[in-house]
């Protein structure tokens, strides 16, 4: 069994995690921090674990963390690179699901987030856990950069047909909607659901911090550079990503084929058919990746339709595969869930 | 393994049966029929379960169902009394989801349905499959009626308090509130997302099908005629039911504790702690119905809240359990879901 | 032309009054108040007013505000209760959308409101705004307390059954359902999208601000005391009040007809035709209430159905409707709209 | 009075039509016709309308018709084209809300609608209905194709930077994201509330109806060939078009000043502040372009963002401001409508 701890467990990804872990064979749950709810029962807060966990929040203590084999930051940025030096040192092994390990530029990082960096000697070390790249490095990690949302759905989408070297890669275009989760459970007028039922609108257009991220792993596959315009939405709903990726195409390449091929061992990646147009609640609680490719009217450019729950393949999900991949467990361990459809 | 046949598996609770069973560790699916579907892969309806099941659609075929060990109906009402017969004589159990076995009583059943029943002296022989007040019948059926969503909720709702003696048989108040999918995914422009969406409304005030269920089931759990108001809502969002009931005390029962000593060991009712409000989101995906009892400005009006998800304890999740008891397997068994929350 | 000042303007009702005073022929907009967002055009907070109103939010002033002949507060409750009687002593006319003139017992309002009130005398002299109970009243008020949500629709859809005296006035249900606007604009982390969105609960069960208030609209109404049970519940929805209300039945009344000859001359009241099933999405935007009534099963309960836009008729149109009557306007100017369907 | 003819009054443009019409001042509703719903009040099918209209739908009449100064076809494609001729003839004058004379091309019309065109030569004669480019050619019209949605809100977006010479016409993009009353009230189970709430999709990505009628509109208004991707997707809402375009530039415009200067006049577009992201709820039931540009990281694609409601300003509303253009009124006559926000 993996001693786990959870750090910063209020929040969305946090009861996202627990809803998987609390069912995940190989896991015991041995302390989830915070602050504002100590003493508080988790199912208290989340009652869809009433009956799955008798666990409390604690306040933070080095010692309880220190006894754990994994440590999972469901923090805001900034928090984990406080905390993960002495945690490395004291041999826990450490995911963190949000952005402190996740650009590998520290001056990039530092003007994106806005803060210094405070271990940027861990940074190199930090695995970035995108097991459809990374599936080997992860294994061997002690540290692991859990993917954004963005990044994951959007990488995934470009990635056959940038490899392929039949696209042009400049010109980029990722068109993105994400339900409203993605936002955290912070109070935040601008989240309330009379600002964000029935209405649309893209945010973040002169930039949003996953550009960077996005950028850097398309650049790093390649051992090139990308470039690329992101623009994110927000949709009226509460789980799912959508990326729209347009490329233009060098060459007449089997796009299909391409898809399948890249995609063919992998267990959270789904390639539909030609002509297919994935939708989000086909993965609503999934760790799964459904992808479509299109090449609209015969023309030069090709559509890439890439699907993620972003609390589960975008943070919770992918955390726990990345844990299944560090502990040499089977990589679907605990996570052969499928989509709540309808 | 038990061999499953479904019989109409395109509407919602054919797709929520399939969630359960291709993850049920002594299931094997053997057959599902559509006529209008016959040939397509069932993840070709329902992509979330893409790498679940290899299963297509088939035509109905006696000898095929035959050969099963249980056969589901998710059917509209009146299909399932014409094939029961035949699949019992030939030793498959059966249950029922639609309502041809609900009602005891023939000629109420005719008259709210509309329509001749086709094998009444079935009727006398099906358990009704709610576990709570059921439980050793099911155990020992060949045919079990699966319980409407309404009913479901507003039974085990009400039961404790009116088991009690303490209360009014008369004048019993439900107020119950479904989401869309209940209403099943056939097409209808009433159901529409732009009709149902961002709008709420009753339906069917001057008389709904689970009245007769509710009152049977009440009055024979009490043996006792109980008289009821019944009026469902339509909810803007498409899993979830809410039923409000309000029951006049006579003395001055510990409302409280009633209510955790009737569920305390069933798995799949959750009595809340006092003061509770439960909310649907807190059972989406998950079977199990969560209660929470009031008595307002310390009147003599009891108020309780009961949620369940309408397609899971609602319909498709009481139906395993009902499978579980039938063949003698842990009630719990590919139940043990945890609600999707957010 | 009427000088209007709003105090308050950055929450829903806010909005909303904007909304209708803009387009009313009658009113000159002359101050809106703010001290978080001095300085910034209304227009900017809500796009939905550009090109109607150059208007800034400036800080509170008292002078600004005398200069009008009316003052809307559309402030958290308590707030008019310190400003209200320097406008009056300067001659200016007020109608206060919060509660803090609204409940005649000043001991009652103590307690539920959980303040000190700042000028009680003038609460005998202030006129609860519900122009279908004291039109005349209101057209000689100088300060006029606008009813809340819950109560418009609830007093409104009770009044001709009770006021028939073919009733029992004990243990009446108002079973209600709200959209979130109704909570307002400030962040809450209960109101997310991501924790009401696609979910359904009751709150307050115990007890809610707007039971006395109810409970002393019918008490005066009927001159007799009446003992309600009010349940409030949180629609996954933005706006639209639905009340469900139950009473019991004594005598035989014709309930379509009291309803009719009660509503006949009322400008925002539609009696629909029996059977009728009112949407909210109805009365979507407009200032009206709509309202059927039903005998189900022919049995001696009745069953009222009333809905209202709980920012327009439960707020910001019944108080336009309300400064219509005070200045001697037609009582429908500015309030023709027709509901936004779907 | 103009007297008002609509044919096939039963989907959303025909009730957003009316919402709009029983409020115009200059106008008088004669007829409304439908076949499958004649006899029954207008105000049965749509209870917003109580209070505001009488009329009954009728079935479709010639001589009703032919007695009105202006018809508007509400109808699916292909059904104006057979009573358009006559009406003409008549001395009618027409707005078809439908497709039938929207591409100037019957080839490529024929090809897209699946159906022989039954008036090639009134297509010719047909103005475009889009005032921003041909306001004077429509206020001596008789016959008016009133533009589709996405058209409207992807041309306006499109057309200030396009017509400055500064960007490359091919390799365009429109990311588009429709309310689901774009698909009609007709019965579909896709469109049901519990297949497409909460989910978000591309649909049509091979093909869209309306990429021609994009296609014509550009390359007229340019007198040069333009290429574009059109990608339209499905919003879990009911109203409002959010169109996301991406161009690539050439030279270094002054974005901001560029659609400024263009829609200076226009009472019904809208160019936000630089750096604004326009809501979709900004303009719900509203007749109203509304739109922002930016330039994202200072690259050389320029991102347009333009939002409208689906059913006003591209349909209903563009509708009626044709008429008012037609018939000699003010421009903004009956459509100064502020938008529901929240």
């Amino acid at each position: 069994m993996i001693k786990v701890g959870i750090v910063g467990g209020t929040g969305y990804t946090g009861v996202e995690l627990l809803r998987l872990l609390v069912r995940h064979p190989d896991v015991e749950l041995e302390v989830i921090t915070s602050r504002s709810e100590a003493g508080r029962p988790v199912a208290d807060l989340f009652p869809n674990l009433r009956g799955y966990t008798d666990l409390a929040f604690t306040v933070p203590d080095e010692e309880a963390l220190a006894a754990c084999d994994l440590v999972f930051f469901a923090t805001p940025n900034g928090i984990a690179m406080q905390q993960v030096p002495g945690l490395l040192a004291a041999g826990v092994w450490v995911i963190d699901l949000a952005a402190d390990f996740r650009i590998k530029d520290i001056e990039t990082w530092q003007q994106w987030y806005g803060m210094e960096h405070a271990c940027p000697e861990l940074v190199e070390e930090a695995v970035y856990g995108l097991p459809e790249l990374y599936r080997e490095e992860i294994a061997g990690a002690r540290l692991v950069a859990n993917p954004g949302c963005y990044p994951t759905a959007v990488t995934l989408g470009f990635l056959p047909l940038l490899e392929s070297g039949q696209s042009v890669l400049k010109g980029l275009v990722a068109d993105c909607k994400s339900g409203v989760s993605g936002a955290g459970r912070g109070a935040n007028s601008a989240m309330l659901m009379a600002e964000t039922g029935e209405s649309f609108k893209a945010y973040a257009v002169p930039g949003h911090r996953h550009l960077p991220e996005i950028r850097q792993n398309l650049s790093r596959a390649l051992n090139r550079p990308v470039e690329l315009t992101f623009v994110p939405h927000l949709l009226p709903m509460i789980r799912g990503i959508h990326a729209t990726l347009y490329v233009t195409l060098e060459g007449d390449p089997d796009l299909q084929q391409l898809y399948e091929s890249r995609y063919a061992g992998e267990p959270f990646v789904d390639v539909m058919p030609s002509g297919s147009h994935p939708e989000t609640r086909s993965v609503r609680g999934a760790n799964q990746c459904r992808i479509a490719v299109h090449r609209p009217q015969e023309g030069d450019t090709a559509v890439v339709l890439s699907v993620i729950d972003n609390l589960v393949k975008g943070a919770a999900g992918q955390a726990v595969q990345n844990m299944n991949l560090m502990f040499g467990l089977p990589e679907v361990r605990g996570l052969e869930l499928v989509g709540l459809l309808p």
